[in-house]
């Protein structure tokens, strides 16, 4: 069996990465999670006109900010830029053209990848349709649904963070490490995992192996290593400018629930039995709230079945949630990678959505990404939102400007049609029928002519409207 | 997290399968890896009209063929339906056209089935292009080069056979077990596993999870059990029936080399630290002269690196190849789905192919799956032959009726068109330039002439000719 490269360092590694150059770099986007020691690398080297497929480029010190700092790149394509309370010199030079974008739904990116890797020149994917995604792309009908074709993907070079490589160039991860890497192997013209530990010949058992050795052409051992200290911050103060984004300020408007109570609420709304996934932000807070209610997390980086966050000190760096949050495992927990995670969000297996929103219109329509304001990304929504399960939307009531979230129609771009069935914020339990929204439940001491004076559309009273409970 | 239902016996696990059903069921095709309770409970129950979807539905006792026996299928989709030399009664259904046939190229059905898990509509593949497999498909040019559309599969139920399941369904395999299992899985609206063992909660490692329980839905706990001692019996005869495919009887024409010495010398062409796929038939004895060439073998069912044919006794009955035969693990191999598999086969990862052939025509173009005689099927080749490896075909110079395989122009389907590098006949090894045939080297004892009395075509000789070397 060919053994591969092992290099002496990463400058080695990426010694013939030249100006112009495509990379895939794999990392989800949490701080902790990206290929530093390259990344630094390729900053020292200075290449320039880099074009770089990457989920979410600009989480974290080490993350592509390190290329940003040094207008390196020429081009973007992710799914997530990341969150505009917490700019970054990447998402600032994004913001300015100074680097090109190419937003792409999460599913999408990894499946675009994953079609190069394996030969295919593209595909039909229901996510994006009726979104600014499909614009431009063919859009074709099959057996009644609509689909847009997406083009494969592949790069000059892969860059991988792994866990363990053996000489043969076989690779493993660890917990939710995997996301994008699988894919992202196959894709490149040089595939370059920096990873752990290097093991010897036979040490890693062949049913264990994620990424067989045939993908991977080079091998450096990382130098960097995470202070759990300094990551505990960082995510605490991720964690805060998510929840920042869309509180609404009702000034002089009716007083509604705090965030955990509307969190709490969502979760009485799960059955018993379900996969939920929780998109970033506020409805991540519905995961205190499911003990007891067998209810199982799904996670877009690929993590079925997690459980509370672990206390201090017992963190597992790799064990995250999409939203970069420390989690823990629990009895039938799976790791799996972003292709798989978004089979299941895509075929209806995932069975309930919970999702932020900036508006809801009355048809069910979602705009949850880009606000004239800015635009953190589209993250896994679209395609979260295009399987078929029930989706919830979980925001204030009111925007900062305490204009209504509920609305008669979009006015900021969609991320599905039609696809919202039940909408709580801090004001009200809402559902979506076919006519509507319809009020089912109200925050204590508020009116339903309160809902109704902070709703932007017609609002139907459900026969047994009362008071919302938690139980 | 939800537990599945577990089923008493396999007749309650497929006790809503209805006529007209239509069913994914896993299988590789050898004689030893089947859902067999499931089938048997099928053919129990007397379903009628069943649309199968299955790799290679006829091979060994426990196949489709106990659905056929009982006239259940109405339609098999299909890549090989079993050796013209080993009549079953579902190949010779399929002959009478008693059982409708859809014949896809391996890697295509791994794909098409995966993209119906993933919520896609189709992709487009190199596959086929050019070949009986095109005809009434969508043909598009992408960069230059030629791809065809392919329709994404569901259906109604799956039925895997699996390692171990947990009670919310995660689902272990062992060695080359994968397959087909993994895409299946996803693509059913009910997916059934047939299972060797089930274990408690939390007993499967998270990492070791293949298929997440989220796909599964009904656990039965198998009754068969393999008895090595038959299996060995079945095997020699299937290896006996693949030896034979395309033996030429040279009555009256040049002595040439036997297979052994064929073999050898197609492992003398293969380079130091290639990855190497070995194609059903003679090309699996290349596998007996490999040892020391760091050569690494790769089987469509998911492995990479695979050693010499276990000794009696020690045999792994899902340790096995493409050709079904039973094989050892060595340092470094991995396993994997055929998804993965047909990945490194596309894009020319695995870098050379040896394939037998009917024909092979001066332009390189290869005609190995289907004769008017009779057709074993498609199998992977197709796939194999489209990723840009070197394809090596290595057949007997001649046909049983005395015509010489090495043709001007194809006059059987073709394989893939342009793909052959190399022949390796009992006569002699021939390259294919872009001009036509070369003559590099003569089997002991023949002339040039000789070998082109033997040759369909205008046959060249190279300057530095000589008799054939095994070194």
């Amino acid at each position: 069996m060919p053994k591969k490269q092992i290099c002496a360092s990463a400058v080695e590694a990426v010694a013939d990465v030249s100006d112009g150059a495509s990379l895939l770099v794999h990392s989800f986007g949490p701080p902790q999670a990206w290929p530093t020691d390259c990344l630094l690398a390729l900053a020292e080297r200075g290449v320039r006109d880099l074009t770089i497929i990457c989920n979410a480029p600009s989480a974290g010190p080490t993350s592509l900010n390190v290329l940003a700092d040094k207008k390196q790149i020429r081009k973007i394509v992710c799914s997530y830029v990341g969150s505009p309370s917490m700019p970054t010199p990447l998402s600032d030079m994004v913001k300015a053209r100074e680097i090109e974008l190419e937003m792409v739904p999460q599913g999408t990116l990894a499946e675009r990848v994953r079609a190069g890797g394996a030969g295919l020149a593209g595909f039909y994917t229901p996510t994006g349709v009726g979104t600014e995604i499909a614009k431009g792309k063919e859009e074709r009908t099959f057996d009644g649904k609509k689909f847009i074709f997406e083009h494969a993907i592949r790069a000059d070079f892969g860059l991988l963070q792994a866990y363990q490589a053996d000489p043969f160039g076989n690779l493993t991860y660890r917990r939710g490490m995997r996301n994008f890497a699988p894919a992202f192997a196959t894709a490149a013209r040089t595939t370059i995992a920096e990873v752990k530990e290097i093991v010897g010949l036979g040490d890693i058992d062949p049913e264990a192996v994620v990424t067989p050795g045939i993908f991977v052409d080079r091998i450096v051992r990382t130098t960097t290593h995470i202070d759990i200290g300094i990551l505990r911050q960082i995510l605490k103060l991720v964690g805060r400018s998510n929840d920042m984004q869309g509180r609404a300020v009702t000034d002089g408007g009716p007083m509604g629930l705090p965030a955990d109570l509307m969190a709490m609420k969502v979760a009485t709304l799960l059955r018993t039995g379900e996969y939920v996934n929780l998109g970033i932000g506020l409805p991540t807070m519905v995961s205190n709230f499911v003990e007891g209610r067998d209810v199982t997390l799904h996670s877009e980086n690929g993590i079925l079945g997690y459980g509370a966050f672990p206390p201090e000190g017992a963190e597992d760096i790799d064990l995250y949630n999409a939203s970069g949050q420390l989690v823990s495992a629990v009895d039938g927990t799976s790791y799996f990678d972003s292709t798989v995670s978004f089979a299941m969000a895509r075929t209806g297996r995932v069975t309930s959505v919970v999702l932020g929103a900036f508006q809801v219109a009355q048809s069910g329509d979602l705009a949850n990404w880009s606000t004239p304001d800015g635009s953190g990304g589209i993250g896994g929504a679209m395609d979260l939102a295009t399987g078929g399960a029930r989706i919830i939307a979980l925001c204030y009531h009111l925007e900062k400007s305490g204009r209504s979230k509920l609305v008669d129609k979009l006015t900021y771009p969609p991320t599905a049609l039609g696809c919202v069935r039940s909408v709580v914020t801090d004001l009200a339990w809402i559902d979506i029928d076919g006519e509507g929204f319809v009020l089912r439940e109200l925050a204590p001491g508020l009116s339903v002519d309160d809902v109704k004076a902070a709703t932007g559309a017609p609002l139907r009273v459900a026969g047994d409207i009362c008071e919302m409970s938690f139980g």
